[in-house]
């Protein structure tokens, strides 16, 4: 951990993915991150993957380097201590709906300066999850084998919750900014960011919602071809498959030099009266060919002498791994300074846990930090952010509106 | 545009998209971002789908709101304009290497508060791209319908950018950490965000890497479906596709009620002995019975009536469109404030672009702002920040140390 956001506190009453991103990279970056949550855990306490004893492996890395206070949050009194938490500590993170308990009026009475990150669904009010925002955006229909007709291909989602996580990314950098006009202004902000606006916004920041509209027309498939310029998979000799990316002169000479390819590249520009080297145009419009050039050329090589060659002369391509190979790779993983050893889940399962992504020159950075139990922190957090006294707190426990560690067992209330 | 970052500048020295988007969504916000650029183009000016001028919709999409300078970075008198450029602005955003001539040594001389956010590709130093580094992270073979076999599948790229978008907002993110950081110690620094990094350490803040190495092994195929919950796309009478999506006993008993379902689902209870309402675990394990309760049910009805009980009942679920139709929906786009009226692009082709994602209460935003032409700023931009005389700045485009605008006609230099 690197502690650029050590004198911040944030509360988070969260669920999912992406509001849980957003306080996962703030509490990587040093801040103080306390994630309220309904005792006996959230909606997204139970996400696969589960341990055999029913913990969650998802929470417990969405939740890295939090602290934790479980509140009865279907109740008057537990609704009212969220309120006067987040209120209290100043900038909340959160996507209950603007018309819940937790609304920013709500936090922001007597407060001016609060500031509240708000995760919605559609800009209108619907519900919206990654996956339902994704059948939105076009994606799917432009996804899979190049073959398939585009009038009966079947929608293909990805798996990678990626609007779940350019959103968590964009609303910590909302609550940041946020917080840079209040230190010049002293005004706080209500800012509200739409999962569904997040998609249909990065389609048309990516250019493709303009392109469709100039075309008259969806893009045609491409299958794993990269649109306007040269890459594709490819296969080896011994069947690895390998992703080669074109988009640049020296990423053209780069492979061009490794493949030992410059004559048949030769013979296709003198046939088709075109030069590659300086075109993602010309090396697009004329993949087909160049793609078979360049398969026929790795096609008589392993991927280790591949690798090798590629390597040496600067190209840029990667192995295809599954998910378990890419886990236990020493480049990706073990070696990786991005990781560091997590013995202390709330799993109880050791495994290497990431840092922040971002470096910081000179600073060594501190082992990940685990997620805590469920209510960890409550007694600690209802002590010093809300100013209630050990006893008061005790008699909250008992009532049943605050719970405490859940470490000697889940406390489900299903 | 929103304003919290009016009193900030930042210089871009970037191409493609993920450092681009990082100064896109400070743009957006009201800071001044002044993109460097290599005269006649960098290496993204290009990039699909070019209008018939040669214009790019990608490019004037990614780099909206913001200011353009051309300069001659393959000049050492170019080089050391921009480093001067970045270091009296004092941040900077970019994709060159540290060891090129825009290394944090050079722009921080004599400036120890300088911040610089620097994209890289491996962690190591080795290139990489958004398409490498996602073939290294698992997704694409875990990508594609589940008949496929596991063993032979091919893999399917994401056409959705992803890596690229989360490391962009990341980077942003990073950028107001690192300001945070300095207004409270005078501090500046270097941050490096490593692409291969975000996506192996998103693999892992996901929960999927300590389930890949927990279970010992991939998961298997899911196609469209959710993994540990219930979801999937389905068809209406009339073919539309839809995505639904159920992780809540909100979502499960709106769409048990929507299509009523309640007899058969019951049945499914009684001969399986479990629970649907409550349980993620039990539905997802239960899916393919109950994926063909639901899609028998919503092959009875026209989606224009499924949509209305959908929607009446509360059930999270969405249309898959194609990119086409998506670009022309009025809730998604035309009718949606998230996006606004730009006739001045470069490109002359007028049609909606998106503000910020971000929606603060009370404010009326501005209309987008459009892209810059290539060097449109190089002039102001040098006199108002590096101090240039209008004489020396002339002398500077004389030589082709600068370039003006190239709203006349686009000046390529292959």
């Amino acid at each position: 951990m690197y502690q650029l956001l050590s004198d911040l506190s944030i509360v988070e009453v969260s669920s999912f993915v992406a509001s849980p991103t957003a306080g996962l990279y703030c509490a990587q970056m040093g801040a103080e991150v306390i994630r309220v949550d309904q005792i006996g855990g959230g909606l997204d306490y139970d996400r696969y993957m589960q341990t055999s004893e029913g913990r969650s492996l998802a929470w417990e890395n969405l939740n890295r380097a939090k602290k934790s206070v479980a509140l009865d949050l279907k109740s008057a009194e537990g609704r009212e201590l969220c309120v006067e938490l987040a209120r209290k500590t100043g900038q909340l993170i959160t996507n209950l709906p603007e018309k819940s308990f937790l609304s920013h009026a709500a936090v922001s009475a007597g407060r001016p300066d609060m500031i509240s990150v708000r995760i919605m669904g559609w800009h209108d009010g619907r519900q919206a999850m990654d996956f339902t925002v994704n059948a939105a955006s076009g994606y799917p229909l432009m996804t899979g084998p190049a073959e398939w007709d585009q009038d009966t291909a079947p929608p293909v989602n990805q798996v990678l919750p990626a609007w779940d996580f350019i959103t968590g990314a964009y609303c910590a950098f909302t609550l940041m900014a946020a917080l840079h006009h209040r230190a010049a202004t002293g005004e706080g902000n209500e800012v509200r960011v739409p999962l569904g606006d997040v998609a249909i916004g990065t389609v048309a920041n990516s250019g493709a919602l303009a392109e469709m509209l100039y075309r008259g027309g969806d893009r045609p498939r491409l299958g794993n071809a990269i649109w306007g310029a040269l890459g594709r998979d490819f296969a080896s000799r011994d069947g690895q498959r390998f992703m080669v990316a074109v988009l640049t002169p020296n990423q053209w000479n780069a492979m061009v030099a490794a493949l030992e390819i410059a004559e048949p590249i030769a013979a296709l520009e003198a046939q088709a009266g075109v030069e590659f080297a300086k075109s993602d145009h010309n090396r697009f419009v004329h993949r087909e060919a160049l793609f078979a050039i360049v398969q026929e050329a790795a096609g008589k090589l392993d991927y280790a002498e591949l690798a090798e060659r590629l390597t040496r002369a600067g190209a840029t391509f990667e192995r295809y791994r599954t998910m378990f190979e890419a886990a236990n790779d020493p480049v990706l993983v073990t070696d990786n300074p991005l990781f560091g050893p997590s013995p202390a889940n709330p799993s109880g399962f050791a495994y290497p846990a990431p840092r922040s992504f971002a470096h910081l020159g000179g600073a060594a950075p501190a082992d990940p930090a685990p997620a805590p139990y469920l209510g960890q922190h409550s007694e600690e957090v209802l002590a010093t952010r809300v100013g209630l006294s050990s006893g008061a707190i005790h008699a909250l426990i008992d009532r049943g509106v605050v719970a405490p560690s859940d470490r000697d067992g889940l406390r489900k209330t299903s």
